[in-house]
């Protein structure tokens, strides 16, 4: 495919981070990889690899390692952020103290903000003076970094209040083994990406617990159902929960023990509590804090959102794993389409 | 729970019938196991164990094996039918030849006759003397009956044209382990339990081409889509592809190992063609009968379903499986609510 040459900044030298920056390497774009350890950029630089977040991959000479945020930001308009939800608010802060033209962020992150409970692009709009705001898109979808570094097929969402900046967005990234798809609704992409990690952990103790492959999918699919009776409130389309960042994403989330949300879930169902879970991972488990914000979102629009609930309870209150996923299974409940109607609200 | 004891006859002993035969066993019901095998009949009755379908399971008390129809079905007025979709018209035509009295019949199979386009309870309703037919029942759900054998937790839902019916076969069958939801949408239990198994051989050719979870991941959500389309036209409710005999077994055919239309569709995907992976398989593969009926189906309700057609010129026309899948990665189209609303005819 023909097209313009771009420089653009890629801030966060994680797995996701770099594999994104590959993905427009491969198109060749110059892209600025911007990481806080600076080891880690001499490496990038001097190997040509990140080994401690895709160790076996040969990155594309079109990569830059930077440890330096002005370096980085010099000459570009457009910046991918791939920091976690945690420090996006932080790492803005230094990012608006430094540009003085205007950015397009394009921020590929899930989760929802406790308390505030504002999705991501909001907060990116409420840090970010809005002079040096040109537009924030988001892009999601089922996507594991490792198989995108494999250059393996991936489709994902782009999504934005303003869509020319996301079509801008589809053009940078998309090639033949990543596809990109365009959706308007960005209320549900975020919400749909954020949400689906409480269902991950959810599934993860399902496992954990031995109940099978049956338990798993039932509780996946009335996940689905819980996550889209939420969004529709918020103002998301009920179609996003049937695409790529809602079923999509939550089967890869779900089914694959490369995730560290069914991982930590796994942990709670052989019998750990949080603490000791969040000890043996030793990195961020994004749905833990999702669940607290999914609680605080039930109670403010008033959604029926038991599996949330249910998680809640397990992390914050004690509750045996076991008695919660048990009770879940009990409800009363007997006509699906109670649960499915609710969804669309008919 | 408290419920009124019935004498029910379970047609076909394989593991999927012999583990529901568990459940009502369970549930306190006298329950006559029908299996052409003299020999595993024997087995069942003497030593209570199903050694070819369910090797470790200990079978309840409550369950007796018959090898003849005519006792079977003596004294019962349900009967839970339980053989491949290819046999259906010759046993229902033994049973009518049988039967003085109307009956119950609680079909649990998967799959859309070629060339009739006859869904299961319609297949039955032509075959069977309407005085002899109370009330045609689908059984249907996420559910390996290695796990209901093994009493994990399991969903399902039962759908009629007569919801009274479908009410008293839930009563017969739920149980905490069991549990069993209405849902009105006959046509769309019917379509999403058939053509799910397409997307699983589709699903297992992507892991055999070495793909992974992001393609995966993809494939199932647009062939939930496409599933959805297609049941639409045909009169079903789009809801119900959201719901447990959509989107539920979806998820779980596509994602175990133990599916034998994944087993298949993966064995193509390593470069064997259709006649190889039959021979390896040795057992009937329902989803490759069910592609040539929905490519028949596509044309005759006019909807587009590229990944049946896809997967039929793999099938049929000898086309190799990895050009077969790039191509669909390829695909033109670039704003996901194009593939979705379609789903609802927005």
């Amino acid at each position: 495919m023909e097209r313009k040459r771009e420089s653009i900044a890629v801030i966060g030298a994680g797995s996701w981070g770099t594999a994104l920056a590959m993905v427009l390497a491969d198109n060749n774009h110059e892209v600025k990889l911007w990481g806080h350890n600076p080891e880690q950029i001499k490496e990038i630089n001097e190997h040509h690899i990140n080994k401690k977040y895709l160790p076996d991959i040969l990155l594309p000479e079109g990569i830059t390692g930077f440890a330096s945020m002005e370096e980085a930001l010099f000459g570009v308009n457009t910046i991918i952020l791939a920091v976690p939800t945690k420090a996006i608010r932080e790492v803005i802060g230094k990012i608006s103290a430094i540009r003085k033209e205007p950015l397009t962020v394009v921020h590929v992150s899930k989760g929802i903000e406790p308390d505030t409970l504002l999705r991501i692009s909001e907060m990116i709009e409420e840090e970010m003076p809005a002079n040096l705001l040109a537009s924030v898109v988001v892009l999601s979808g089922p996507s594991h970094a490792e198989e995108v570094s494999l250059r393996h097929p991936t489709t994902v969402t782009v999504s934005s209040k303003n869509m020319a900046a996301a079509d801008q967005v589809q053009d940078l990234f998309i090639n033949n083994n990543f596809r990109v798809y365009t959706n308007p609704d960005i209320v549900g992409v975020e919400i749909g990406g954020a949400l689906k990690n409480i269902i991950a952990l959810a599934a993860g103790i399902t496992d954990g617990l031995g109940y099978g492959d049956n338990a798993k999918a039932a509780l996946i699919t009335r996940g689905l159902a819980e996550i889209a009776r939420l969004g529709m409130k918020m103002g998301a389309s009920p179609l996003t929960f049937s695409g790529l960042t809602g079923i999509g994403d939550l089967i890869v989330t779900c089914t694959s023990v490369h995730s560290r949300n069914w991982r930590a879930g796994h942990l709670l169902g052989k019998g750990q509590n949080l603490q000791e879970v969040l000890d043996n991972m030793g990195m961020v488990v994004e749905g833990v804090r999702t669940t607290k914000a999914a609680k605080q979102l039930a109670v403010k629009y008033e959604v029926n959102m038991p599996i949330a609930d249910a998680l809640y309870d397990v992390l914050f209150n004690n509750v045996n794993a076991k008695d919660a996923v048990d009770s879940l299974m009990a409800r009363g409940k007997k006509d699906e389409m109670d649960d499915l109607t609710n969804v669309l609200d008919i």
